[in-house]
């Protein structure tokens, strides 16, 4: 602000449809999330905004519950704030919607005091191309041993190098990272359950680690691969040994923690 | 086919999205569910294909298991047909997909021989406008009672004239039908219980019935009508006194029952 007027920091909750955008972060070439929001947020207090994210999702992952945060020296009231924001993001025809916006601490950071994150990745395991679910899931049509998978992901669960699961494109620091929870389940689609709903959470994850799992224990699911093949991969700390890396249809951020949560 | 050739009688079990379309009914002014798939029939078999289907729902109303049927001389086993149709219709980049195919017999008729019809109508019970839903849901801001809402419906239950929640563009011979099953229930959604699901079943219903019965049991929800009120709507036999009209966003045609099911 530069006024030294007291500033107000907003956490917001928020859901997008990743498919129309480059990625959460701002991208000079394509539009993305943080673009739709800090342009939505600048029109309502007046002045420019910087959004920060707990995570920064790829292009064509989606969000069920990102946590955000940006300051303003404009007197809104949180839920006014995300009221307006949400109405500035609806006449833009953006793929965005605020589900909540708070007043935090000053020291509040959306990135750096966030303690887990947690994602879910939907395949929908059917023959037929998917319609409803179009960009929501992705379709894999041998049927899927979601048991085997779920024995085998206990193998990436815990403190390891996940150099295989990496992307060339990581910045993390270190390839070391401490999966808390990697499980799968069939869940009860539409019509029955031919739904694999893989769900994953850690401190922080590499960049397209839960895609690069989700691609192993897929191989996993349609009996290709082994837990064993599975631990000799994370053990190879190789990248050219990963089995597949699944797309970004299917993955969702689902939600950020913080300490007291 | 008019050359003697034995023909064989094909049902489909289709999913769509209700969303580019003008309905499932072909439209000289537009496109339909009908016509994507008569099209892409047509383009396998060789000759032009008629379909027809157990239900025609209006422009935006979906399809989780929609059955309909044509007749082709072309020798083609039945999978590989629902597949042959399928790369067509993702030729076209059409929001539709065969989930099924099988051979029935000569007599079977998807619309005149089908005894039960099944939709669920899908409510977001939320603030935020839907973004990864939109299209898919109506949403209501206001917290629905979703156990007062099931316990009105009942009063819809059973063999009633149902003029009032008939559209004036209905075409049934009489406005007198039996509603074997309309329940209410709160189910999980991604982040907790915002969805109302309105599952009803009848052997037929009238043009708008569903969307006429979900709007009223809506303003029940919101406390806004008692069981009373919907009974004495019921009552009336007239257009006049319905509530509300629920759009067709949250509407799924889910199944149609047949004899030997």
């Amino acid at each position: 602000m530069g006024d030294g007027a007291p500033t107000t920091r907003y956490a917001l909750t928020l859901e997008y449809d990743g498919t129309p955008y480059m990625g959460f972060q701002r991208q000079a070439h394509g539009p993305s999330v943080q673009e739709a929001v800090e342009d939505a947020a600048a029109s309502v207090v007046g002045h420019p905004v910087t959004l920060h994210a707990a995570g920064r999702t790829d292009a064509g992952v989606h969000a069920r519950g990102m946590r955000a945060h940006f300051d303003s020296a404009k007197p809104l009231a949180p839920f006014r704030m995300g009221e307006a924001i949400n109405a500035r993001l609806r006449l833009a025809a953006e793929a965005v919607a605020v589900l909540d916006c708070v007043e935090v601490a000053e020291d509040w950071h959306a990135r750096f005091s966030c303690i887990g994150r947690s994602y879910e990745y939907v395949i929908a395991n059917r023959r037929a191309p998917l319609v409803l679910e179009a960009a929501r899931a992705w379709r894999i049509v041998q049927p899927l041993d979601a048991d085997a998978m779920h024995d085998a992901a206990q193998v990436l669960v815990g403190h390891h190098d996940f150099t295989t699961f990496r992307s060339a494109h990581c910045q993390s620091a270190s390839p070391v990272k401490t999966l808390r929870h990697l499980s799968v389940r069939r869940a009860e689609g539409p019509l029955g359950a031919d739904h694999v709903i893989v769900a994953a959470e850690a401190r922080s994850f590499l960049h397209h680690q839960v895609r690069s799992m989700v691609g192993c224990l897929a191989l996993v699911g349609e009996g290709r691969w082994s837990a064993a093949d599975l631990r000799d991969a994370l053990e190879a700390c190789d990248r050219r040994r990963l089995g597949h890396n699944a797309p970004p249809d299917g993955l969702y951020f689902m939600r950020a923690l913080y300490p007291g949560d």
